[in-house]
């Protein structure tokens, strides 16, 4: 058994289980109701993957195929919704739920745009696409401007290219693709945390006369 | 003939019709131009059939397969346009005509669910996605928070899961296809309804001290 | 060879260069950072396309299928984030880059659709769809009310169906396919262009009364 069968199935469950808390808390800041926030948090832990799998004409959806996982993604909602109600859990819990469900993700939507055939460039953009589009649903769906695209946040995109390319091209270099799986998880992870704790960045576009 | 044969095409006319009408609306509010209110009111209207259609892997798209929906949906379009333009409806017109076709489009959301062979949470998940996608894509595009995860519209989420709830377990009961349509819509209707006028409402998340 | 033969891969190639600019320059007046640019650029290029595909059940997706198209959109989007790094472009450049990529991708997306067998209202429809939705998941990925429904950017939707239309209406008159292209495209221009430089509008909806 490959270390890839072992991380497909953890990586879905926590990646699941952390968007649904940055759902979650997301929903919280928003005042939503339950079933308001619950779907929130569903959207954000489902919606990348549910893209991933429209784009690859991968059907069933995966969570149409196995409603398991809507269950856990619920579980996991209502944990981290009590959280949010009575533990309060600051803005940084957030981010660091955001950035774990980004790097589960963005290395299980490559393995299974791998899985479906495709190479190079498409596995890439696939990862990334799982990787964000949580984020970005949730986001959207809840009136704000991504995290993705904050220049307050930085390293976003960044960081899910780089897993990506570490988990792609250590695989060519001959890796293990448990390790390649891990290790790219863990460049998301390492270069995310370092732009939200220690405020590494990219430079940014500079256009100053552009109007409205 | 069963109650369904009936209750579907009502449904799906009566659901464009006032999805687009609530499209129209807001439109108005927005003071969009007319062919960029008509866009508005058809994405209001097919937006969340169309998201059920592509979830479930059902092609060719519901109005792809029969042009004659989006005919129907622009007709209805054109009269709500003419509504908005010379009456001035109030906001209190769009929570009721989206609180309308959230009941038609859940139920007609998990007729088609059921009928693609779908069970259980599945069929809940499809109904509960087509009721509130096509508001929400309206909402989205036009800039505004979706009427679904604003603390000031209430149980608008829940009705449409009760609804659906009902729906599936009406039937698992021996109740018969087209009441437990019926009752399901009704159900929707009541709750979304309570909510606007009586004020009914679930328990917000509160969540103090997050920053941004 | 057709006109049409020569046109598809010229409109594909145009329209994804003037879109990736599009989406640099949106990205560039939020102050995004490069690779958050580059990832806002091509969901501007590549989205319409995907949603067509999407919607027509033609897989592998355009871009799936031909991973040079990425590249593609790539290049361009280096060559715009260095305009707009270091040349400053004016918001109109936005206005007219979005302009091009709306007269491209409506008439790349009304061929595509025709290709896949489909007739009359559903080409109309997929090419308005191609053409505005690259520039409608821009915005709203950027926080932003789309262009195409802004009071004050009028003529957007009537322009891609204006020329959709011509496009369709000319081809059933004998109109040659690649003149019926390029007509419908210039219609697009002209119209958009023409709203955008002398201030040509439709009407809008009238609704004073609206609470919120």
């Amino acid at each position: 058994m490959s270390g890839e069968g072992l991380i497909l199935p953890l990586a879905g469950l926590a990646g699941a289980a952390v968007c649904a808390t940055s759902g979650a808390l997301a929903a919280g800041r928003k005042r939503l109701d339950l079933i308001g926030a619950s779907f929130l948090a569903c959207a954000t832990a489902l919606g990348g993957g549910t893209l991933r799998d429209l784009l690859l004409d991968r059907h069933p959806v995966f969570w149409v195929e196995r409603p398991a996982i809507l269950w856990t993604t619920l579980a996991a909602t209502v944990l981290a919704l009590l959280w949010v109600r009575f533990a309060r859990p600051p803005w940084r819990a957030l981010q660091v739920a955001d950035a774990l469900g980004l790097a589960f993700f963005t290395i299980s939507g490559a393995q299974v745009a791998e899985a479906a055939g495709q190479g190079g460039v498409i596995v890439v953009v696939m990862g990334l696409l799982t990787g964000v589009a949580g984020g970005v649903i949730r986001d959207v769906l809840a009136g704000e401007i991504p995290l993705l695209f904050r220049p307050t946040e930085p390293l976003y995109a960044t960081a899910s290219l780089a897993g990506v390319t570490f988990h792609q091209v250590g695989q060519r270099l001959g890796l293990d693709p448990g390790w390649a799986a891990l290790g790219g998880m863990g460049l998301v992870l390492a270069l995310r945390l370092g732009a939200v704790v220690l405020g590494w960045r990219l430079p940014a576009l500079e256009l100053k006369d552009g109007a409205s």
